[in-house]
């Protein structure tokens, strides 16, 4: 039995804690892993993102949990979700947006059949998602937990990338430690689009055409995109810095098109 | 076998992998989970506040060993302790204070029956605590650790909460990224006090009635407060930054009454 | 069955979540335990100090992991090693120089036998080690996963100590936070030499004699050196920071010496 946590709880760990701690007693045996809880507060796109990379290296029906949560107290569904093999619970707000079209399962998590008491709790993470996760460890049915729930909600365009019939356009969403550009397109939003050099890549008024798999075989200075390993376009500068050279920022807008072009 | 581990050993990893492949080695089948190791130097009050908001999540008999020991080289006692269904292994230098008239069983460590090589040993964690802590896993009671050791250090006045009959005296000791003032005073300090209007808070020159449970239901740049979830009494403004309104900072402190007073 | 990580990830969690999920996918049942993911980017000798202090406190046949690699893409080896009744897996580039002349069996991972899909992978530590890490696990021994590896990569001198028959010069490499010098000088480097006032430590053009087990035991402000309870040699000041009264800086030589001595 294997949980994953992706939050935005930061260093001084009073709520990490008690999560942990409700998980250990309502599912004993579990084993409970820190994907991260280095979020920066309320960016869900960033777990998002954490999540997309890594849910399908873990086992099957791994239980991913999330609380990347600004909207507590509102009326925003807390959801557990049945996708790609493995299992998600979490507040609906766009952070399972990315599962769309590749849902097998979703409900709403219901307070009275999860046995709340009243309404007062304002950490939902700890008292209502932490016990759903721990009845789908002991083999509830999603049925059990909630009522149907039919539309996740998605990222804003501008947060997401924009997928469109023959572009995508996505942000720079990280500047690693070689001033490569990393963005948050990942691999599946390209879909059947060409890799080689049909496929433009655009950052502001710079340009490079093909997607490559690694940094090797390029001249220096040269500018070229690439899929990172962890999944995500990158666009980078051979001995140097692609950063440096584009005067590019984290939100800057990378674009790929593969319209009207032949090689 | 649930082991919990709160230290300020900070960052390097060295004092922590040591620590854990005792564990391992001594308790085969262990499993450890980290609350913190982002202790601030020294800070034993604030790994006394981690422990108090969390060992209660803890399924029963967790041990929950806290290495925060300014005290290493003196003759301070180190401890092991069952309380609240929970056991609690580290040196008696307040950490445990909050335990005080809750102990169900409290030894100090025998140097000799836990067959250390000799007194030279600076690392009375790895050394010393971690074989307790094993030693409690594999079944050994309390008696075979140490002798009674019948009072427990408390942190001094001015550093913990001093709780008169009808008053208690904390402090703000953390302020969070909504502005919001997280005291030291948890809840279970607040006894049969009122929780309504009889209540007073008075943080500076400024006051406000009553302890709620959520942070909806007030009118915009409205000062109140509230327990948290994690069991601390806060204070906070309604859309705004309690810190800013009130000028307050870490270490000032904040007092609840509910002497002469009617509503 | 116990892995531990040791890399140079740090913070976005990407690649630690997505190595994670392989190692847990492959090893049902596996617990898998952070050393660090904090070491510097790339700086492969304190990720080699890390397992030096740390490997020999762990039981018998658990497996460390690490993965601080910037040869990532050139020819160097990545290794799969059996010494002090504990495992290795990682690039062979001075990670386990330390292990030299103690090393019981060693192979260079073959990418064929490990199945990987092609020589496009840039993420090595995911797509190779893992899986070889798993299957140590599983109980496959050395010769199934590679071709002898005859000798093990050292770290440069000038990056590792440097022991000569009567001496040994090391650096400082971290100074805590009460201005302790600690070195790279692993205890086990000390072999024969003698620890009382034969042994001359010097820090620039200051020195002291002897080596020590504790803090306590000399008058204040007395500069002396002691092996830490982490294993490595550091140079203190009684009530005071050796770092200010000897305006040392990381880097810095540290030499002992036991030649023409007497007491």
């Amino acid at each position: 039995m294997l949980v994953t946590l992706t939050t935005d709880f930061g260093a001084s760990g009073r709520y990490v804690a008690q999560l942990k701690g409700v998980l250990y007693s309502r599912a004993p045996g579990v084993t409970v892993v820190d994907l991260s809880h280095g979020i920066a507060p309320q960016d869900i796109a960033a777990a998002a993102r954490l999540l997309e990379a890594a849910a399908t290296y873990w086992p099957a029906w791994t239980v991913h949990l999330a609380v990347v949560d600004p909207g507590v107290g509102t009326d925003r569904a807390i959801v557990a979700i049945e996708a790609l093999g493995q299992r998600f619970v979490g507040p609906d707000n766009g952070l399972f947006g990315w599962l769309v079209g590749r849902v097998e399962g979703c409900v709403a998590l219901s307070r009275e059949r999860l046995a709340l008491a009243g309404d007062s709790s304002t950490f939902h993470g700890r008292d209502l998602m932490a016990p759903a996760v721990a009845m789908l460890l002991k083999g509830s049915p999603l049925s059990e937990l909630g009522t149907p729930h039919p539309a996740l909600r998605t990222l804003p365009d501008g947060v997401a990338p924009q997928v469109d019939s023959e572009q995508i356009e996505g942000h720079i969403v990280e500047i690693d430690r070689y001033g490569n550009l990393i963005t948050d397109i990942y691999q599946r939003l390209l879909g059947d689009a060409p890799r080689d050099e049909r496929l433009r890549v655009l950052i502001g008024e710079h340009e490079t055409y093909g997607l490559w798999r690694t940094y090797g075989e390029h001249p220096p200075q040269t500018l070229f995109a690439l899929v990172g390993s962890d999944g995500f376009v990158e666009v980078a500068l051979v001995n140097g810095s692609a950063a440096e050279m584009l005067l590019a920022r984290v939100g800057d807008t990378v674009r790929l098109d593969w319209r009207d072009r032949e090689v």
